[in-house]
């Protein structure tokens, strides 16, 4: 219990530092992990502006990649590609997907893609399976906050490989990005171009520093966690099936956070 | 092209026979396939009702799973499951990955499930990589369509084995579904559970036959295929990433249809 405590808080900030630890792996073969995105996003974490109808709050598929440090899906700070822009503003996959294609085959930077069902709804699980490779043990996805002008929440570039072994479990909190691509405030907020694009920024309860912003809580000093997401490696041979569910899907899942 | 439009033509008749051929699979190991699915559902190829807004047509994201005779996803003429009634009615895909978690676990029916990102239009492709096992040869898997009450496009347990060896490819139309759950007529209806449940039953042009019906055509023989999907096998440690991709996803992607 302890241990999981310190390995949620380790790399919770280790989630927010620049990886680019160009460290070798030399883990023997392949590693299956399980990879579980949880949903936190609800009305009692999150009260302001929270989407009720069409559509309600929920989550897009989540579409992810394992790599080498020569491939990057998305970078804080850095602008988003038309791939990345395309599924934080539409869910629409395909553009992203034949962007990994690209390099995979040009660069050989890209080991395989992974994909998990949507979400119906702001709090839930959805799960699937990923490959690692020592060659490609860096992990990234996104999933899109849906309704939202192109925000999204993701993991940039983790590694799972610690020197000669796989990592046994990770479990990462989840906060707002904005992809730079959509000038919208407001969950429901019309297409609105951003023009010239702007690069790859957290929101957080006081950035964008505008009280119409949906995430802006003045009274808070860090938004609660909107998505966690865990990676447990499988055993060789185990079906992701048999992966641990951590927590079930349970509709009156609601956060409690006591900085609220 | 001959052989394609053959192969497209048998597959298409197959796939709307039962299956149940429980012919042993002699395969040796595995089988690594890319399933790429297209969407053909065009204001052109299905004027009637054609979703526009909040939210225009659409597909979810694709949740499927190769499995033997023992396990069913679906069938047509058979009660739904309450996973797929969840997934036909919200695109909730957690129920249905716990039933085949749990066949699985419980009589080893299960090889994998696969899943691909949604599709953000009517038309427009998606796809992801399936594992197949001599002794789960079978392919099933549902999208449903966005917005709709309870109706989805699927496979339900097509053979990839034949014999001694995987099948190279195939290519199967797909017609709607009503899971039987949900009694609205129309893409958009409000929800209004079917009690007591109705079977799963195809969805054809004449048949809900009421002129309200959104795929009530009388004038049409058959309805045009409202999406495609294609599987191919991998060569071994290929990547799905380099699987071919047959269409482009372009947006004009109208269906030309000669009865309409």
């Amino acid at each position: 219990k302890v241990i999981w405590t310190l390995l949620v808080t380790i790399l919770g900030y280790a989630s927010s530092l620049p990886v680019g630890d160009d460290s070798i792996c030399t883990a023997e073969e392949l590693a299956k992990y399980s990879i579980i995105f949880t949903g936190k996003w609800s009305q009692t974490a999150f009260p302001k502006q929270y989407p009720l109808y069409r559509p309600p709050a929920q989550w897009s598929s989540m579409l992810g990649v394992t790599h080498s440090s020569d491939y990057s899906m998305w970078k804080k700070n850095e602008y988003a590609s038309n791939g990345v822009r395309d599924f934080a503003e539409k869910g629409e996959a395909w553009v992203l997907m034949k962007e990994i294609e690209e390099a995979g085959e040009k660069i050989q930077s890209v080991h395989g893609i992974f994909s998990a069902p949507a979400i119906s709804s702001g709090t839930g699980q959805t799960s699937t399976e990923l490959e690692a490779h020592p060659r490609h043990p860096l992990v990234s996805f996104v999933v899109r906050i849906v309704p939202s002008p192109d925000w999204f929440v993701g993991i940039d570039s983790l590694n799972l490989c610690e020197g000669d072994h796989w990592t046994e479990e990770v479990s990462v909190d989840l906060f707002p990005y904005d992809a730079g691509t959509d000038s919208g405030f407001t969950f429901s907020s019309p297409n609105f171009a951003t023009i010239p694009q702007d690069t790859v920024t957290e929101i957080t309860c006081s950035s964008p520093s505008h009280p119409a912003n949906s995430f802006y809580y003045p009274k808070l000093k860090i938004l609660p966690p909107i998505a966690q997401v865990t990676m447990v490696k499988l055993k060789k041979n185990q079906l992701g099936l048999s992966a641990p569910f951590i927590n079930p899907p349970a509709k009156s899942n609601e956060v409690i956070d006591s900085v609220l």
